[in-house]
């Protein structure tokens, strides 16, 4: 503490995963290096007067510029994601780097870099998204790439050009067993929804909503379900993204009361849409809500808050994935009464993300804010191995922080966000929480309602094993090859 | 009543799968046409002298003359397997025409009867084995043959040439409710054991005891789970067949729970042998018990015996598959030391099968007779389509009965029994019961020991649609086709 | 044979617990004595003319002229009580011999007797009633009256005069063990109701509606996982009664699957009403379905058809507790808008048993006619007893039967009904079944819409040991006695 | 940080129950003042020198000096039980002001608070023990001691000088409900082990193994269900204290699936011992580890550590209750070969709690270093009202810290325990980490195996109303009083 921080925060009500305190926190080359009361001046000061500080949020799981096949175009790539992100309080995004059937997955990632590179205002990493996990994958891209810090990646369980056979999707997990990478499992059944959705088209029902209908719970459950046995199997850990409501909810709880490391996440939609919003039989702007699993009733809402608070979810992400509305690359690829199987999947919501479940989880008395920041920041940082350099107020860790007003009433309104999108799931939700500031490696990318970042602030992060991952000392059902 | 009897049952001790009576039992035609004290006098009599009576057992999972491609031979016939049927008291049997890929299923029909028609001493209907689901099978021969009296299938989730895809296994449930069929499923996943087996195999374990490894329980619960989910999907009836243990007991108590139409099936080997009948690391005697599922541990066994006591399960079959051991053609294709994964599954049991549940279950008090009656024929003869005239004492039945002998104390040894197979995995078992007469239509084909019957006495049983079946009052997911 | 049948059934449908046959019914001094086709004459016919004919039924809940001590009184002795069961198709009561504290339980059975006896006109036993359990009681009164035929009594977790402590409630069944008898056990805590009813009062909440929130549903889980981890202490089976929704049908299910012998019992008013019935804020006549556990949500009485449906349920029973509504000595025995908790518990509906569920369950195909036989008589009779004399149409049993007119569209009237209470809680519900004829022992007490019997034709039955009590083959933590 | 710090330890390995980081500590007035790199000189210094340090421990249940009705005498008073904690790493207790049946709670209070007075030389608080719920305690009492830092009390389901009826304890949670305290519960059926245990005594089983006999695990589990029922009614958080096994675990996991904020306590017995440890019938030495709920089997073991590292606990404590083996105050004050229904309940551990636990669970993998803080320290002093003072390394935080020796290899004996209790039951475990330094408020009172505290040195430590206290957002039973 001999040189002179860059920057003192004073007065804030810091909040970790555990803990509560108050204090200054003092900054240097964008690290914060000191908590204490009455710290040295700064060159820079900044009164948070009392105001929360929490860590700034790590999205797990967010589609920018990522490739599609179909026609239609993502409409956030990395500078208005990021930017997005930013400004609402999140300072680092992990979005998917996509193999296409037949491509090298290092291609895959050396392209996803080069969509990226110039354009980040915040840090990031790379999710894989393993679509063709042919012998090199596994027996050497994969390696290779976990060992340089792409120690995470996500199988699909459905859609037709992503989806993994049972037997490919248990040799992944083995590499990541092996290699102590974490994987995420999209967990809904492709041949369920296949036979349901030709039943429904051959009934003349092309509306929104039955996009719900074509995909029921239990086309969720079965997948957690065989998922979780693909686990349990290798003996490794995975994570089930998106989940939606009771029935897989349940499906994790057991697995989780059986010793297995099943971790699970969830997402805004599924607090704050129901099937209503797909709307009714003639209504088609119910295809902003369509994304999958899709959104279910009341009573599941309640389930996912339930288990937020009680602690079965480790991740709250947005699965941000920017298609426009009134767009023929977009939702309305197929013309502007589009049948729901022609739908782009996805809704936006990286921005609205933490102030969502601040004001209406932390301002309600639901959870704690230390269970904010161990959803939002913490949790995810550690899932992925970007802990501890992201996802704490601590001696040492990158000074990626927010600083929180709660003292402010608010109504989302898309023309307020600063993605691409045209339009917002959320429009009209009340919110008693949003960033005052957000800082980035110490800059204040937002501040005063207005973003000052600019593209390419952001750096990429290699990431560590994941801390979860970690074999767990069982009799486990794994051989160990004999060497 | 005008007429005199053929055959009149003194002294009668008889159960049903509901009630037990005593009566005298009169019989004309093979048919029973009347119950009663003081019955007239019959062309001939039998003193039950008060002995227990039951309906003949229907056999509803049992292998005989099967083609199979892969150098192995059954050992049993339609002639050996109904003769070693009738002697420990199994009046009608449903052995399974397999469906090889490319053929058609009435092929595979015609052929089946072909085998059947001259050597079955007792009445017998077919499973067909769906395992080439095309739209000429599902759209034309599977509605006709149901049609026409065979109204189950069985489906295969592993083994590589009969499994289904899930889409195919959702197709075929599809085509059981319109038409009404029973679905018989073999639940195990194909993918998690053949990686185990791949990883078994590297290591070096190839002794019949990795078999058992080779197949943990968790790939019997997830494809259980799944089947569940497909028939929960469709809304139609399902029957898993051989549950083994816990995991899969717990999803068939878990469906019933929730209002599914989730039947169970088990067989004498998950309640008398265990993984340690398959030997140590060197024993290859344990090919003999080589099945699939595998044995399990002695607290699974418990399960298992809870199960049938509470009512889990309806239908308690042999899955008799008779390979001999010492045998080229038999379990020994691959040599006398064979690697478990190279081994014939299956063994033998169609004779034993009532005695020892009679033994160790009615006369230990575990279940009632009632219960007995009802797992080993009257439940069987429901699910299938045969009853009311298999499964039951009453007016209007055929005369299928077994009058038991229950002061027997007997050893189970292979020399005794009727089958081709050189072994019998009970071998050593103590039983206090066996049939003293067992009688098909009226006529005693085991009686004093002896087997009395000849080939060709048996008839092929058109089946009506099961009851089980019958479309459930719900709100169901299934959207009816527009006509 | 030899001798002539009093009454000969021509063409009878008959249906048992197991099984479905086209049969004549042969009886002789009021014992069927032949089934069969084209049986001899009889001295009287009646052509059932292919008309279902099931054995009549045996309500094993219901109140008669059951002494209280709060100024209220009960509407059906055993006269009226007993001519509204036949009219419905029952022919066997047994209602409760209950034990003041203080008194003798022989005094209680020989004041019952007094009750009964030249009033019944269909056969009749009794449970006893255990609300003083003394050492005199456990040791002496309790094992005599078992072996005289008094084989069942019931426990009361809840109401001041009657609840046992938790010790006298496993005392009880350490007795019911050792003699084998059947113990029926009332589960709600007493408690809570006492809690949440001084809440409700002190709120001035008192209309019929805050009788169903004095009692929430988590107060008859709670009681029943109580009742059942005693009965499994003990090792001794129990049937809970009454069970009204979701959360107490899980316990058993629980319970049931970790094979314990717990017996479960359910009754129309869970089917047929909900907690709607009860009124809103100053509706009074939701007194008329005042009754413990209340009727519950719509979404239970789903929960109660599928536990119905799923073999969850071994009986069902009326649960008659016969108050006029608008009477002193009735519902208003308090005034005319009495407070919920000062107004007597119960409701008729042992006429309306058998007719509603043979219509809403049978007859929409929620159940199989055999379930519908197993559920109203054969599982009572045996669980209480009076099996195989009751319960069958099996050779040897009472002619105790019910041909059912199923052509029949009428709507349930009080004016109809043959009991004394002056109102009905199923009022204006559709039937499509009812009985043509009820026969008690051979008789017609029932048909063409007269009630044919007169006082005191009904006889007391002594009871055997229940078959369900029958001790299990388990390792128990029961200790024997050393003698 | 003007001024001078008192203390600086440099080179912590700091954990927190969320982070890990790497930090020197500024410790001023007992206090925690800065966390950095490179902080200021302090007028004392230690180096950590890369070790783990974690906050001192938080042991919310131990027993010392707790009056006795039965002429035992607890061996710990607050000297030796606070000189034990410290040694063993824990810096603050929470012993038990026990009522007396006709003592009031001040009294209650106001004696124990002079028996901890003079002697602890940690901080300390105090759960009182309510055994007799009186108008005037529940009304007066109660509210008032709350409001003046007394924020728990301890509810016993057995013990028959201390166990409440089901009445008393719903009012004793609907005081804690309106207060905001928290309410600990011993769960087990008084009446199920009275029952038990007569049989056992009169079969003549007296042997310290009878004691777990008279205890099965249902007993347990029976008590959980019934305290998470009354919980679920008043709407009120509670923790169920020393889960042993299964049954119970399973209990609490249902109820937290459910959304209920049911908290789970589990101990180093539950980990450590078994039933073997109680012996054979002819063997006393058993009686060391007489404790209740009594210790499981192996399998049992497996399941409380799964429970842990899956977030069911999230308290662990010693239960610490010190009785001398070889003592007629002690556990032989019916005679040295005592009945176990005669011996003293409890065995010692305040030492060897958090050495157990980071031993072999942190260093074995089983559960995380954050996850060692929250059991052993964080989540206690929330759960009690006593964070951010007590169970963190933050700012503004006491200076309770344990400087870890991980390098060790030492094996427990009793010998080298500071408790007054002539044995250990953990005798012969081995161990890797000890503390190598323990400070409270910033003083060393353990260092370099020596005891350097004093009596007396402790505070008393007023507590808030605990943070899982909070009452819930939820449509509730709970009826709010008219005011």
């Amino acid at each position: 503490m001999s040189q002179t921080f860059d920057l003192v925060i004073r007065n804030a009500r810091c909040a970790t995963a555990a803990d509560t305190f108050e204090s200054d926190i003092g900054i240097r080359n964008g690290v914060i290096e000191a908590l204490g009361k009455s710290l040295p001046a700064g060159k820079e000061e900044i009164d948070a007067a009392g105001a929360w500080v929490t860590p700034g949020g790590v999205d797990g799981h967010c589609h920018f510029d990522q490739p599609t096949n179909d026609g239609t175009e993502m409409a956030d790539d990395f500078l208005s994601g990021t930017r997005s992100a930013v400004c609402g309080g999140t300072t680092t995004v992990i979005p998917f780097a996509l193999q296409q059937r037949g491509q090298s997955l290092k291609d895959a990632v050396a392209d996803y870099h080069r969509r990226a590179g110039q354009k980040a205002c915040i840090d990031y990493s790379f999710h894989m998204i393993i679509s063709d996990p042919t012998e090199e994958v596994l027996s050497n891209e994969l390696p290779e790439l976990i060992s340089k810090g792409y120690t995470s990646f996500k199988i699909y369980m459905t859609y037709d050009d992503l989806k993994l056979s049972d037997r490919e999707f248990i040799d992944v997990l083995a590499v990541a067993r092996n290699e102590g990478a974490m994987v995420m499992v999209h967990a809904e059944n492709a041949d369920c929804i296949a036979w349901m959705t030709e039943r429904l088209l051959k009934a003349g029902h092309t509306a929104p909503k039955y996009h719900a209908e074509s995909r029921p719970m239990l086309v969720e459950r079965e997948a957690t379900h065989r998922a979780i046995s693909f686990a349990e199997l290798v003996d490794v850990p995975i994570l089930i993204v998106h989940v939606s409501g009771r029935e897989a909810v349940e499906q994790i709880q057991w697995a989780q009361s059986k010793g297995l490391r099943i971790y699970g996440e969830t997402c805004p939609q599924y607090l704050f849409l129901s099937a209503e919003d797909l709307g009714g039989d003639d209504d088609y702007e119910g295809t902003k809500c369509i994304c999958s699993p899709p959104p279910r009733d009341k009573g599941n809402q309640q389930v996912i808050w339930n288990a937020l608070e009680s602690g079965t979810f480790d991740v709250f992400s947005s699965d941000h994935a920017p298609f426009r509305f009134a767009d023929p690359k977009g939702k309305q690829a197929e013309g502007d009464q589009p049948s729901f199987d022609k739908v782009a999947n996805g809704i936006p919501g990286v921005e609205t993300r933490m102030p969502l479940l601040f004001s209406h989880g932390v301002l309600t008395g639901r959870i704690s804010i230390q269970q904010f920041v161990s959803l939002t920041s913490t949790s995810v940082a550690k899932m992925y191995g970007m802990y501890p350099r992201k996802g704490s107020i601590a001696v040492g860790a990158d000074a990626d922080l927010v600083i929180w007003d709660t003292d402010t009433h608010r109504v989302i309104r898309n023309d307020d966000l600063h993605h691409n999108v045209d339009y917002t799931p959320y429009e009209g939700i009340h919110l008693n929480a949003w960033p005052a500031i957000t800082l980035s490696r110490g800059r204040s990318l937002w501040k005063d309602g207005q973003y000052l970042g600019h593209e390419g602030m952001g750096e990429f992060l290699p990431c560590e094993r994941p801390e979860p991952a970690r074999p767990k000392v069982t009799h486990s059902p794994f051989i160990r090859e004999s060497n």
